[in-house]
């Protein structure tokens, strides 16, 4: 038996997020029916982030337990042969038997993507946000508030309500933020996320960049834990998994 | 009678170029046709550049004459609320009914985006082109080839052979070269651009990077405007009319 890491880009503009699902296409699912291809297993694959319905990938990382005799950096070009576009194994190779991509990861990084143009964007629209307030931020604001979430804190208020993590402590290490023509990029490198944190901060950050959350009162909701002092929770398909990383 | 301008963005994906095609989809009659609904009337629509199949543009610039009472300002808001998300009229302004948005265009700026990972990209791919020679490619070689081009040449070694232009001599004001991880972007900003010229100059500058093609030899197809020296012509999907520039 060896242990296999994947890492795996994708567009998930059509498909019901990384995991398996009653109902819809998964990015798990294709995977694992190209593994059951190329080496007639079923085989089940572990990814390091859960991303949901719309969210995409530059660098999603998995592993695999298989008996196949295909050497393990041959693995991605056997998978993209048999996968459509909307998939891409960028890497392969193979890892301890402990190995497992969800536990083991160290950090992660995230990138939302905005654009504040008038009118939506034609071009890349499935990987980014049009914010119909685009003219009324505040970069400064924005960058100040963004600010704030550096570091580590009880992000309980920044999880989707419903959620039953117990330990809503994380740390945000750095969130950097690129601006090129009307489109605005943030990525947010951090030792875990919460459900939803990350889009929930960039609705928080994009409200305080308007004056909509005022961004002295943003530590207020890292003592009080309450979702609705924070803002809305941005759309998925400005959200990409940039890369996990491990020791 | 008032003439309008428009500034366009569009996914080239789905179309058969910017210009009217017997056959297939093309920019100019969906914006027509829009047009047609808005106003009633048969508008002719004049773009800047006759992109082709599968080119996009952030900024392609067109202008129409019409009797419509529509304020200016708004003809965007009235022509986006009828075309489908892959055209998006990003301003409308009114201008002299003296202004030709061809003719009048003084430079152009494009940019061709390729990608050198080892695989296809997922995400983007309609808007970048893979090199499968990427991990070959020399960033020193490749930014020594552009600098050949910018300034006055005869271009026509860098013309699709066919064409009937009888002037081929253009200037290119510069290339700027952008790197972000697997991505490179260059653009071209120029007087004006022959047919294909942006796409067979990458083509060359790419040959160039990974000593297909001598950069020394690059002044010969100057000389010789021999279409055969160059490199290949670059597929369009990686090209963006970025904007039209007037006096």
């Amino acid at each position: 038996m060896r242990n296999i890491r994947i890492i795996i880009e994708y567009d998930g503009t059509n498909y019901n997020g990384w995991q398996i699902q009653k109902n819809g296409p998964s990015i798990q699912e294709e995977i694992q029916k190209a593994l059951k291809k190329i080496t007639g297993e079923d085989i089940n694959i572990i990814g390091a982030g859960r991303t949901d319905a719309g969210v995409h990938a530059r660098g999603q990382t998995a592993n695999f337990v298989t008996k196949s005799k295909i050497p393990a950096d041959k693995f991605a070009w056997a998978l993209n042969s048999v996968l459509n576009e909307d998939i891409v194994i960028k890497e392969s190779e193979e890892v301890p038997l402990s190995f497992h991509s969800r536990y083991d990861a160290k950090s992660k990084l995230y990138s939302y993507t905005i654009y504040r143009g008038l009118f939506p964007p034609a071009i890349m629209r499935h990987y980014v946000y049009h914010v119909r307030f685009g003219k009324h931020m505040d970069m400064d604001k924005l960058r100040k508030a963004a600010d704030y979430f550096i570091g580590t804190h009880d992000f309980k208020g920044f999880m989707a309500s419903g959620s039953k993590v117990k330990n809503t402590v994380r740390t945000i290490y750095n969130i950097k933020i690129e601006e090129e023509l009307e489109y605005i990029k943030m990525f947010y490198h951090g030792n875990g996320f919460l459900y939803n944190m990350v889009r929930i901060i960039t609705g928080t950050i994009l409200y305080a960049s308007i004056g909509k959350i005022d961004i002295n009162q943003i530590p207020d909701i890292f003592i009080t834990g309450d979702r609705d002092m924070a803002g809305i929770t941005v759309p998925p398909h400005g959200l990409c998994l940039e890369k996990v990383y491990y020791d």
